[in-house]
C-alpha cells in the first residue's frame, strides 16, 4: 500500500503537554537519565547507544573541543567585537570556518576507510594504494595526514586509538588506517604523520556511527569550544589586540599604476 | 609590577607534542576521562565541575537539544537544500535563528533572577514586583513566561526543577523564580505559565554557572539537534516539501498601483 | 469584506515564462534599464526612485563599501582559510560582524533623527538635548559620534552632506544632526566628531528611505567589499599571516592554580 | 631585491583624514562620482570599468536580485522570526543558502566556458562534447542547464545575451555556450534549456570579469534582495505562516520499533 504521507519526520513531535523524541517521552524518559553525549547519539541513531559508542564519542568530543586561537576562534572573537549585539552570530561565524581545511578532513578520511573496508580482506592493501595514488594524480592531499603544528606525531592520535581498543573495537577501521599510512609512505617515499582527523575518522567508524555524523560531532564540539572563548573574551578581551596585530601584519600599499 | 604581557589567553596552548587546556594535558588528563559535559564545564569554569553542575548541565542540554521543526531547524534544512556543498553553513544558519525570541530568553531571565537574589531576603518580593512592573511599562514580555505550544504548563519545567532539587541545589534561584511568577500573576491579574527558558535560567544559576553561559549551553545543545536534523534530511529529504508548502502559503500578489 | 488570503508577498512571483517584481516584468521592464542601485531602491520602495534617492544611495554605498582590514574583512578571510570549500560561508561570516559596534550605529542614529524631526521646529533643540542626556544617564554612547581611527573629523561626513545638499535635500535631518552634535558638546563640555554612520543616517532620511533600510544598505555595500577582499585573498593570500600575527599577539598562559 | 614586506593588501588604507581605495582618494575621487556598480568593479579590478563591463554587471545584478520565496529568502525570514535581535544574522542565513544548487552553478559554468575558449577555434566543439560527456559519466548535471520553474526557456537568458551583444561583446563565450548546449542535445538526445546561471557565466566572461567574481556578484545581488524581503517581513509578516505551513507539511511520526 502506498505511503499516505510520504514526507514526515521521525525526530520530534510536540503537543501542549508532551514532547516526544524518536518515540520516547523527552521529559520522563530522557531528561535526567541520559548524558548529553548519550542523548546526541540517541538523536542520531534512533536507539540507545552502546557503552562503546558513548565512550568513543565522548573521547572524540573532548579531544577536538579546543585547539586554542585557531582561525575559527579568532573569527568568532572578531565577529563579536564588531557585533556584540549578536552572540549567536559570533558562534555561527566561528563554525563557518570549520570546513574542509582544518576539521572537515575527518569526514573525507572516513569515506576512504569505508572504501577500504568494503573490500575483501585480501584486496584492502591494494585498494588503499589505489586511493592514495588517485589523490596524488589529482594533486590532492590525503585527508587526515600532515599537520601544520604537530609535524612529528599528533599526540591525540594514539590516545583515541587506545581508547577505541580499550572499548573492544573490532579494529577493522584502525587496520584500514594503517594500510592508508603505509600506502602514503610507499607512494611518497616517506611517511606522513596521521593527524587527529584520521584518528577521529577511524574510531567513529569503529563505533559504527555514520560517516556523515563526523562533521556534526566536530561542529558540536567546536561550538562548545567557541562558547568558552567568548566567555573568556568577555572577561579578558583580546579581539581588539588580535585585530590590530592582524592589520599591522598586512599593511596597505597603493598598487603601482 | 606591571603585567609585561597584558593580553593573553588562559584557554589553550599547543606545542608540537602537547596540547594544554587550562593547565591540564589534554591527551593524558582529559580525553577518555571526562564526558563532553564535564569537559565543557571545565572549559568554561577552569576547574573540575561538581557532580551537581554536571548533572544539571546534562539535564539542560538534553532538555533543549530538540523541539522538532522549529524555525531554526527548518532554516538549516532549507539552507542545506540550497547549498548542499556547505554542511557547516547549514548548521550556522540554523544557529543564527536561536536568538532572543525562542531560546535566548533564558539568559535574560537569568539576569532577572540575579537581580532578585542580589537583594536581602526581605526585599526580594518587592524587587520581583518592581522588575515585572518595569517590563510592563515598557510593554516588554517577562522573559521565560508564556509559550506558543505549551500554553498550559511546559512539562520540561517541573522536571528540570526536580533534578536541581535532587542534586541538592540551595533553592535560592528557584525561589526567585517563584517570586517572579507571583509578581506576574499579581500585575496581570492572571498567571502566565513558566516556559523552559525560565527553568533553565533558574537551574543554571543554582549550579553556579555564569548567566552568560546560558546562551552558550543552548546554542551547543541546538547545534547537536540541528546535526540530527541534517542526518535525517540526508536519509528522508523534507526540505523541498517544506519550501514548496511555505511558498504556497504566501502567494505573490501584484501591488495595487 | 475580509481578505480571503491575508498572508501574501508583493515582491516577486515567477511563472515558467515570466518573473514579475513588484508588478513589473523583470526581463522586459527592469533588466538593462535600471542600474543596481535603482533596482535596489525599486525593490525596497515599490516605486521608481527619484534621482535624488538614487544619487544619495549610490554615494552611501560607495562610501562604506570599503574600510580596509576591519574585523569583518579579517573574519571573512580567516573563515575562508579554514573553509575554502564555502565561499558563501566566508561572506556570511564577514557580514555577521557588521553589527552595532561598527556599522550598525547608523540605523540607531537615524531613529534619533526621526524623533527630533517628529517634533515641531521650536522643540527640536530641547528634544536633541533630552535624547543625549538620556543616553548619558544610561552610560550609552550617542550613535554616530566618535571614531577610533578618524579621531579628528571623518572626511566622509562633509562629502556625504555636500552630495545630499547638491541633490536638493530639504535639510531637515541634516539640521537635526547639527542639533544632536550641539547637544553632545553642551552635555559633555567638548565636541565629539560625527562619524560616517551619523552622516549616512542623515542623508538616507533626507532621501526619504526608511530608517530600517539603513542596515540593509550597509550590509549590501559591505558584502561587495568582502567579495573584493576574497578576490585579493585568492591572488595574494594574507589570512595565514594575519592568523599567525593574532595568535602571537595573544599567547597562552596556564592559569595560576 | 627581495620584497621587504611580502604580505600586504592593495585594497584600502585609512589614516585619520584620508581613506585610500586602490590608490584613489575615496572621498574626493570616488564618492559621488561612481555608481555602486562602477565602484564594485573598480574594487574588484583595480581600474575603471569599461562602459560594457558596467552595463553587463548592472544587468546581471538586476536580473538575479530577486526570484521570490526561494529557500534562501524563506530561511532569512525564518531566522529573523527566531532572532529579531540580529538583522545581520538573518541576512547571513539567507546568503548561506546561495550555494552550488541554485545560484552557485554560474561559477562552475564559467569554468567550463573558459576551458572551451582556451582551445583553438577548431577544437572547441570537441572540447564542449568532451566536457559534457565527462560530466555525464560522473552522473553530474551540466551547470547552467535545466531549471525547476522555467522548464521551457528561462526568459532571463535571451535578455542577458541581447544586452551583452548590444554592448559590443566579442561573442566568444556566447559561442562557447552554444557549443555546450549543442553537446548536451547530442549527448542526451534532447535539448535542455539554459538557465540564468549559464547566461550569467557567459556574459560575465564576455565582460572580462574573473570567473571567481561570479559568485561574488550573485551573493551581492541576493543580499540586496534579502534586504527587501526583510523590509516586507517587517511590514507584512509572513514567516510565522510559512513556518507553520512547513511544519504541517512534514508531520512527526514515531519510528516503528
Amino acid at each position: 500500500m502506498a505511503d499516505p504521507n510520504p514526507t514526515h519526520t521521525e525526530i520530534c513531535g510536540a503537543t501542549p503537554d508532551r514532547i516526544e523524541v524518536r518515540g520516547r517521552d523527552l521529559v520522563h524518559e530522557l531528561v535526567g537519565k541520559l548524558t548529553f553525549t548519550q542523548m546526541f547519539l540517541f538523536h542520531l541513531l534512533g536507539r540507545d547507544p552502546t557503552p562503546m559508542q558513548t565512550a568513543i564519542t565522548d573521547a572524540v568530543l573532548v579531544c577536538i573541543m579546543e585547539h586554542g586561537l585557531v582561525p575559527s576562534t579568532v573569527a568568532a572573537r572578531l565577529t563579536w567585537l564588531g557585533a556584540p549585539d549578536s552572540y549567536q552570530g559570533a558562534v555561527a561565524a566561528g563554525l563557518l570556518g570549520v570546513g574542509d581545511r582544518f576539521a572537515g578532513t575527518a569526514s573525507r578520511c572516513a569515506e576512504l576507510l569505508d572504501r577500504i573496508v568494503a573490500r575483501p580482506a585480501a584486496e584492502r592493501e591494494s585498494e588503499a594504494r589505489a586511493l592514495v595514488e588517485a589523490l596524488r594524480r589529482e594533486r590532492k592531499p590525503v585527508p587526515g595526514f600532515g599537520h601544520p603544528t604537530h609535524k612529528g606525531a599528533d599526540p591525540r592520535v594514539p590516545r583515541l586509538i587506545e581508547i577505541a581498543r580499550g572499548q573492544g573495537a573490532s579494529g577493522e577501521y584502525l587496520a584500514a588506517l594503517t594500510l592508508l599510512a603505509a600506502a602514503i609512505e610507499r607512494t611518497l617515499g616517506r611517511p606522513l604523520p596521521m593527524n587527529v582527523s584520521a584518528a577521529i575518522a577511524a574510531v567513529v567508524r569503529e563505533a559504527q556511527l555514520p560517516a556523515q555524523a563526523v562533521r556534526g560531532l566536530i561542529l558540536t564540539a567546536r561550538c562548545a569550544g567557541i562558547v568558552g572563548h567568548l566567555l573568556e573574551e568577555s572577561e579578558r578581551p583580546a579581539a581588539q589586540a588580535m585585530w590590530e596585530a592582524a592589520e599591522r601584519e598586512v599593511p596597505y600599499r597603493a598598487p603601482s599604476a
